[in-house]
C-alpha cells in the first residue's frame, strides 16, 4: 500500500445551524479543506453521514454534494456505520489512496440535526440500535448507554460521581476551542447536581447532538505541493471492527471488543504500542464510553478507566490526554461527522497548530470513533514527521 | 494494485418477502455466497442498501448483519449512492482487496421495500432526488425519468412505442430466470397498451421496486482454494463517477455523462474498448435509461439507442446483449442490491453457468448501475479466464 498523508483540513464550529442547509455546511467545509491543502484536485469524495435520509429527506449525498461543490464527475459516496460513519469515510478514503485508485480524495463528515426537532430526532437515533429487538421496546442510544453505565457501577462498585472527571476535563478543553459548542467550564459539583436524563446518566454525561461539517484532503506524499507549509501528517494505522449490535447479544456488556480489536490492528500496522501515542481522541458520546474506550485500548484495567479521569491523567499534560478540543461532550457530537472532527483535531495537534489546546511534543495520535455502544469501532493512528 | 477475483456468488429470487426480515434475507445471501466460495473467511463486509433507515427504521446495518451472519469482529459498513449503492459496495470491496488491506471480503446488496407500503415508499424513493428543489415539488425518481423520456421523444422525434423492444427483451430473458420477479413474456402490443404511470412512462417502461439480497466473495487469486471448481472471474476494471443530481442542474438532459465517464475509465483500466465486451448488464430501471446507457457507453449515437432494441441487437445473440437475466425490468429492481445482482448474473455468464440465459462464449462483461437519472454511475469490467 502507498503511504497516505492528510494534506488539508477544515471544520465548522459545531452547533445549531437553523438557517443553513446540509449542502451549504458540506460545501463550506469542502472548500476550506481544499484551500488548506493548497487546492489539491480530488478524485473522489467519501462522506460520513447518518441521518440525512431520515432528518433531511435526502439520500444520495454523493451526487448532491459533489455537484454543489463544483466537483462534478468525481467519485462520491456515503458511508454509514452509525456514530462511526466519519471514521468509516476516513478509512475508505485511506484505502482509495493507499490502493492507488485515487491520487487525492476528500473525506467529508456532515450532519444536520436541526432539519427536524423533538421526537423525530429521537426516532432517527433509535435506528442505530437493533430496530426489531431494541428500538421497538423504546431503546435509544442514550438508554443503551445508561444500561451499560448502570452495569459498570454495579459490577465494579463505583459511585456515579467517579465519572465527573470526564465531563470536567472535556469542558476545560472545550472552553479553549473556538469551534466547540460548549465553551463553559463545569465543576464536579455541577456534574453531581445535573438533571438525570436516563438513570444513571445525567445531562453532563451525555454529548449533545449537533450540526457540523468537517473535511480532510488525503493524498500521497509525492503529490504534495513543494511549498506545503505544515509538517506532514501520515496515516500509519487504520482499522475498523464490529461487535454485536444489540446489547442482549453481547458476551460482556462492559468489554468494548470492537474498540480493543481495532486499536490492536491499527497499532500493529503502525508498529507502535498504544502506550506510545501522545493523545487519544476517543468517542466520549457518554462518559461511560470514555472509560470503556480507555480500558479497551489498554490504558486501564477493566473497571479502572474512571480513575484516569479522577487522577487527572486524561488532561492535556497527563499520561494519556483525551478529548483535547473538548471531545464529543463539549465540542459537540455531530453524528456522522464526529470521526472527521477527531481527525481534524489530531492533525492540528500534530502540526503544532492547536493553540491553547496544544499537547506538548505530540508525534503520534490515536483517534477512534464508535457506532452504537461500540458495535462499530474505527481507529486510526496518525504520525507527524516534524519530530 | 493486486488482482481481484470474484470467488463466490449468491442471489435470492427477487420479489416480495412479507414474511422475512431484512436481516434474514441478508444472512441467507451471505451464507450462500460463502458456501459458493468454498467457505473463504472474509475480513470485511461492504453493504449496498438505500432504504433501511427510512423503510425499516434500521441504520447501522454493518454491525447488525455481521452479527447475525456470525462474522463478529470483521469490518462492516453500508455504502449508499441511491440506485448505484450495490455498485458502490462492489467498488469498495474491490479497493479493500486491491489495496491489500483485506485478503477476502463480502459484498452484499440487500433491500427490503415490503417493510412499508404505499405513500411511504414513494416518499423514501423521493429522497434520491434533490430534496430541497425537486422532491419538495413532488418529483420522484419515476417522474424524473418521465421528464427525461419526454425530452428524448421530443428532441429526437421518436414515438413512445420505439422503446417496446427494451421491455419485450427484458421479459424474454426474465422468463427463463428462476430468480426473476416477472417470468411472463410480453408483446409489443401489450407494451403499447399498458397503463400510463407518469406520462409518457407506462407500466412496462418501469422496473418494479422489490425485495432482494445478493452477495459476492472477493479475494486475490493466490488465496483461492486449489480445488476451486469454476473458471476464475477477474475484476479488471472499476470506476465510479457522478453527475449533477438535480435535473435542472444538468447541462444536457439526454447525456448520461457519469455513465460515459465511468465506462471510459473502467475500459481504460481493463485495456479494452467497450465494443469488446460480450454483454452489458445495464441499469434499465426505466426503458429510457437503457437507451441512454447504451448511447453513453458508445454502442449508439445520441438519439439512436432505441434502434438497438428494435433491431434485436440487445438480445442474447445480438450485437450487445443487455439484461441477460431480465434486467431490473423483469428480474426486478431491488434498490441498493441491484448492482450486486448484476455482478452475480455476469459471473454466471462468465462461468458458463447461465443455463437457458447463457450468452455464447462470454469472456468480457460490462456491468453498470445508476443512482438517480445517472447522477451516479458505477461501471465494472469482469473477465473470465476460461477462454
Amino acid at each position: 500500500m502507498s503511504e497516505v498523508i492528510i494534506a488539508g483540513i477544515s471544520q465548522l464550529p459545531v452547533g445549531e445551524y437553523w438557517d443553513r442547509s446540509l449542502r451549504e455546511l458540506a460545501v463550506t467545509a469542502i472548500r476550506l479543506a481544499l484551500a488548506d491543502s493548497g487546492e489539491i484536485q480530488p478524485d473522489a469524495l467519501f462522506i460520513g453521514n447518518i441521518h440525512a435520509p431520515v432528518l433531511s429527506d435526502q439520500a444520495h449525498l454523493g451526487a448532491l454534494i459533489s455537484d454543489y461543490a463544483g466537483l462534478t464527475g468525481i467519485e462520491a459516496v456515503t458511508l454509514e456505520s452509525g456514530g462511526a460513519s466519519g471514521g468509516a469515510a476516513l478509512r475508505m478514503g485511506y484505502l482509495a489512496v493507499a490502493s492507488g485508485a485515487a491520487d487525492a480524495v476528500l473525506v467529508l463528515g456532515v450532519e444536520k440535526f436541526t432539519d427536524q426537532i423533538g421526537p423525530s430526532v429521537e426516532a432517527a437515533t433509535a435506528t442505530l440500535t437493533d430496530s426489531d429487538y431494541e428500538a421497538v421496546h423504546g431503546l435509544t442510544p442514550t438508554s443503551q448507554a445508561a444500561l451499560v453505565m448502570q452495569r459498570y457501577l454495579h459490577e465494579f462498585d463505583v459511585p456515579h460521581e467517579a465519572f465527573a472527571g470526564f465531563a470536567v476535563t472535556a469542558h476545560e478543553n472545550g472552553a479553549l476551542n473556538e469551534n466547540a459548542m460548549f465553551r463553559s467550564r463545569i465543576t464536579a459539583e455541577a456534574y453531581q447536581n445535573a438533571s438525570i436524563v436516563c438513570h444513571p446518566l445525567n445531562l453532563l454525561d451525555i454529548a449533545p447532538n449537533a450540526d457540523g461539517a468537517a473535511a480532510l484532503v488525503l493524498t500521497r506524499p509525492e503529490l504534495l505541493p513543494k511549498e506545503a507549509l505544515f509538517p506532514q501528517v501520515n496515516i500509519v494505522g487504520s482499522s475498523m471492527a464490529n461487535d454485536r449490535l444489540a446489547l442482549h447479544d453481547r458476551l460482556d456488556l462492559l468489554s468494548f471488543d470492537a474498540a480493543r480489536l481495532s486499536v490492536q490492528q491499527a497499532c500493529r500496522q503502525a508498529g507502535i504500542r498504544p502506550g506510545e501515542v501522545d493523545f487519544f481522541e476517543l468517542h466520549d458520546a457518554y462518559t461511560i464510553f470514555a472509560a470503556l474506550s480507555l480500558e479497551a485500548a489498554g490504558f486501564a484495567e477493566p473497571g479502572q478507566g474512571w480513575k484516569l479521569a479522577r487522577e487527572g491523567k486524561i488532561k492535556r499534560d497527563g499520561l494519556i490526554p483525551i478529548s483535547t478540543f473538548g471531545g464529543l461532550k463539549a465540542r459537540g457530537n455531530p453524528g456522522g461527522a464526529a470521526g472527521v472532527y477527531q481527525a481534524v483535531e489530531a492533525v492540528l495537534q500534530l502540526r503544532g497548530q492547536a493553540g491553547a489546546n496544544q499537547v506538548a511534543s505530540a508525534q503520534y495520535a490515536m483517534i477512534q470513533c464508535l457506532g452504537g455502544a461500540a458495535a462499530t469501532a474505527v481507529t486510526h493512528i496518525l504520525k507527524s514527521d516534524s519530530l
